[in-house]
């Protein structure tokens, strides 16, 4: 690969986590379904928020949660994205810069209007996570924010699926698509829950047939993106792309489909999995420092085997080991 | 004692940590004496916050994690401060709340024009906790915020000596010290900081001879407030207060005196200590539950030993554990 500042480029929503531990009733009682993010407003998350117990506030925000795990892997990542001008903008700024990522908007002369965004994210005694996301300051990310030099000084610029809800993301996601291309790099798509692709599927495919290089999905995200029901059609869907994908398959591991080559990788040991939130967003973070670092597509899925089992052992999708030690250690 | 609505009343500063682990250096180069509360701006704030490391966001203030914990115990208890209109305010607000503390203040009408306070917390490698405040809300807490007709429906009215630091809590103070006696109940102090002490030595020894039936201090505040650095000066000085005092000793336990008895009591088991923040705080919630539940004075300290064993053992300080189920497994 030419030389780039940076491994990956992310554009994405710029969230502080409200993690509470809830039953499965609790779910069930509010209309949620499990495993899912569902898109509410200032309101819904003030009533939301009043009915849940204890909770902790971490950054989060999923493809900042993979390039805070690209740094932890010694990689070179940078973000794009909007807080608002308060406090929990700059617990998001802050913590954005001291996991090692260069986070392009974060000055005070990019600060959005509205309210830094918030997940609440109940996390069930099957340590499954369920999110409700206000989107506040998210929403004002718009082409301004693309900076098509940061895109083209690197390798990869990786965009969530999540976008497609912020009405003027998809310009600037178009605009993003276009840099990264003009200037030679890859474009990487995660395709973030069922539900987005549902509500975007025409979008998502035809910015997959035009664009995309590298797919991330979890298996009910690729069935949803093809429509069907079994893991062959999935494959085959993927194979169709002519993209180099990975789905990943919970406590199954991950399948990477490139061209007519599939290869299964397990996943890791994790001695108890506390909370699943981040595990998609970490996998992605893992294969893709492995991608920019000249690792062959199994050492790519096995540093995000890696990530994943590290991020599902504790409570918070931002990793609390270092994960190029555990790389290290594990001999990957 | 007559019956009452609450157990414990307490006034005090509402503040969310900010914890964040350092070294010994960190604390040594940004001029700070370890184990102590400064006081900060606004802007000393941000500038210190932008050189710490990894934080997480959790519900503090040395009152309120007292209340905090007395809930846990099964207690009634009822807090008084002040929030701000943001976002940590609601975070501050949500957890008094969901620990089973009723918060008089945290209603709309009562939000502060400044933002709400944080605490920059420095862990060291050796669990002790240096800490930075920006008072922020906290400031704007005065006589009005005071319920007569609550004070008078508490077993106990207890105040941190923290409140000093904020102008118009003076009065406050004044104002529930008078209800309280009026009522026939309680008034407890928290010497909270040897600097605290320092600052307002002529303040907390007028309100100690005039209005206070309870004290808890660790070893360094009481030796600040009788300006001795013997453990036979400082059981002395207690004595002629003709309170009942707690000296906490950390590792070593508690002193309880009361007139001229002195009673010692060891610390309570911890397998690894990971954050002291608290460790007064909680002995005083395990102290004032067992004291309004018409505990013995071992008894008593025993309580404040579990509940210290318990905050110590991870990161923040408002309990993770039920400390009802912990006294009943200890059979306390």
């Amino acid at each position: 690969m030419t030389s780039a500042r940076f491994d990956v480029v992310a554009i994405g929503s710029a969230i502080v986590d409200i993690i509470a531990r809830t039953d499965d009733d609790f779910i069930a009682a509010n209309g949620m379904t499990k495993g899912t993010m569902a898109l509410i407003d200032a309101d819904q998350s003030k009533a939301l928020y009043e009915k849940l117990g204890h909770a902790v506030q971490v950054s989060g925000g999923s493809a900042a949660n993979t390039v805070a795990g690209i740094a932890s892997f010694g990689g070179t990542p940078a973000f794009i994205g909007r807080v608002g001008g308060d406090r929990l903008g700059d617990i998001f700024a802050h913590e954005i810069k001291v996991a090692g990522v260069h986070f392009h908007g974060g000055d005070g002369a990019r600060k959005a209007a509205l309210p830094s965004a918030v997940c609440l994210i109940m996390v069930t005694p099957d340590a499954q996570r369920t999110m409700n996301t206000y989107l506040g300051a998210c929403t004002e990310l718009g082409p301004d924010d693309i900076d098509g030099k940061l895109l083209a000084d690197a390798h990869v610029t990786y965009i969530e699926g999540y976008q497609w809800d912020t009405p003027r993301a998809k310009q600037a996601i178009r605009k993003a698509c276009k840099a990264a291309r003009d200037a030679g790099r890859k474009v990487a798509l995660s395709l973030s829950d069922p539900f987005v692709v549902d509500r975007h599927h025409a979008d998502l495919a035809k910015l997959i047939a035009d664009d995309v290089d590298l797919i991330f999905g979890n298996q009910e995200e690729v069935f949803h993106l093809f429509r069907t029901e079994t893991l062959d059609e999935a494959v085959a869907g993927l194979r169709q792309t002519n993209t180099l994908a990975c789905m990943t398959l919970g406590a199954k591991g991950a399948l990477v489909v490139d061209g007519d080559s599939t290869t299964a990788v397990p996943a890791a040991p994790v001695s108890q999995v506390v909370d699943t939130t981040g595990a998609g967003d970490l996998f992605a973070a893992g294969f893709l420092y492995g991608f920019t670092h000249g690792r062959d597509l199994v050492g790519c899925a096995k540093l995000g085997a890696l990530a994943a089992a590290e991020i599902i052992s504790h409570m918070g999708a931002r990793p609390e080991a270092k994960l190029h030690d555990l790389a290290n250690k594990a001999g990957i």
